[in-house]
């Protein structure tokens, strides 16, 4: 069993994106730009924001952290965003989610340039990686597309099967594994809350991706042995064992299933890590202008 | 076994359109209006634009079709489009495909104003699909999910195997028998022709979609007893047997698959007959403006 280990990825890709970072401040004379807004003070979203910032920082990219009051107005938020839409000196803008309920999350993600989402949830980003444009891949996706490669791990005719069909993950995921390229050529299916006989299904992934949010679902036979597992969920549940009273798990029972895997994700350490790298990523690809 | 005839409901269609359309010229005191840009003289696309315009005037909407000549620029044929987008008294615009090699098919169609893409294919629309935001469902996925419902097949828990993953196809209707909704709710494997033991992923299916534009691909023993069979593909081959020398061919062997089947289409009268109606019924959402 390998434990793909999304710590030390993530930081191989920091090192390459400082460089890369290092060669666009030659030859532009400036720093790939990104601009976040964080509205009200949720301390997840705090929390999160506040890691992208940093990691900005590390790899040499300059950042804005634009910060709105939980009562600000829709209309406020969404002028916010023309304007940066309209400034040349950002290269990339992100609004951390969950909004106060008072304001449509679709309309603030439709507002945002597409050629500047480079979070990946516009629309237009959406439809291009279906048909397979160049766009900007969600973090959380681009980042298991990125342990595969990194891992040389095979894809190509594989059955993929991917659990959970949420918009930034598990439908993105199921479409990127089926497309003509590696990592992709897989068979995919794509499982939910409705499938039946689920275990089955599960069992004959030889990759299994997992985006559910329920901590510990996935047991060893639900696992087909020899498969390749990729654990996205995160969830903080109480302990006793630990100083802060907390831990965090994934959605798969990781000390069962680890032993029958040929690669397995840790929970955390294995795709957490390598959702700011994305994110990372196709800033840079914004500042370049390789998307648009 | 029940045949789908999809030239009965296609008919039935019609007339619901015909009586809505009705409603809509009494209150808007004009017809909706589709406009066609046929580049070139190809004679099969002469006769699918010819349909489609024949069809607008069954259900009582007005259609202009704009000839452009097959040496015409790519330029000439984007500012016909700009001009169609900005003319209020067009609902809907659709550039028949395929274009002259010097053409760029998806730089034309990123030019249609999202809110007249009847047909579907703008990205815009395929990210609002896959979101689940309202859009416009290109013809054959829309047709088919008509005659699912017209039918009364269910859906929900069931698997569903789509063979061929192309943009208007395949990826599509995988997405949309995936969703959250009737019909839909599906566990949905997507095949291709990498996918490895292709016939017993086949069997696996409860429902059926073949979009590969392979004559009689699929045998009798690729299909489970009782599966829906929906059979997308539509192949001209020579035939002593006719007298015009031809006959179309589906991508299923209907002779020996349908009798194990509880529904299946046949062809030609199955899905292709839906995808005019499905044009039809986007191009009346247009002039209602009920997606935009």
């Amino acid at each position: 069993m390998i434990l793909i280990d999304g710590n030390k990825i993530s930081n191989e890709i920091k090192n390459e994106l400082a460089a890369e970072t290092f060669e666009f401040v030659k030859n532009f004379d400036r720093k790939p730009h990104l601009a976040a807004i964080l509205v009200g003070n949720d301390g997840a979203s705090e929390t999160y924001v506040g890691h992208k910032v940093k990691s900005c920082e590390q790899v040499g990219f300059f950042s804005t952290l634009i910060r709105l009051e939980n009562n600000c107005s829709e209309s406020e938020l969404l002028q916010k965003i023309e304007k940066i839409n309209n400034d040349p000196e950002v290269d990339g803008l992100i609004v951390q989610l969950p909004l106060p309920s008072h304001i449509s999350e679709q309309k603030v993600i439709e507002t945002i340039n597409p050629a500047k989402d480079v979070d990946g949830f516009h629309p237009v980003n959406v439809g291009r990686m279906v048909i397979g444009l160049p766009s900007y891949i969600p973090a959380t996706p681009f980042g298991i597309l990125e342990l595969i490669k990194r891992y040389e791990i095979q894809t190509d005719g594989k059955h993929c099967v991917v659990l959970g069909r949420s918009n930034i993950v598990g439908k993105p995921i199921s479409i990127l594994m089926s497309r003509k390229s590696y990592p992709g050529n897989c068979t995919v299916t794509l499982c939910h809350s409705r499938t039946v006989d689920l275990p089955d299904v599960l069992r004959q992934a030889d990759i299994l991706i997992v985006a559910l949010g329920n901590p510990e679902f996935v047991k060893a036979n639900m696992v087909k042995e020899n498969a390749v597992v990729i654990d996205v969920g995160i969830t903080r549940v109480k302990s006793d064992k630990t100083k802060s009273g907390w831990k965090l798990l994934g959605d798969v029972k990781f000390e069962e299933v680890a032993e029958k895997c040929s690669f397995i994700t840790p929970v955390p350490g294995g795709v957490g890590p390598m959702t700011i790298v994305s994110l990372l990523r196709n800033t840079l690809f914004a500042a370049r202008k390789e998307i648009y």
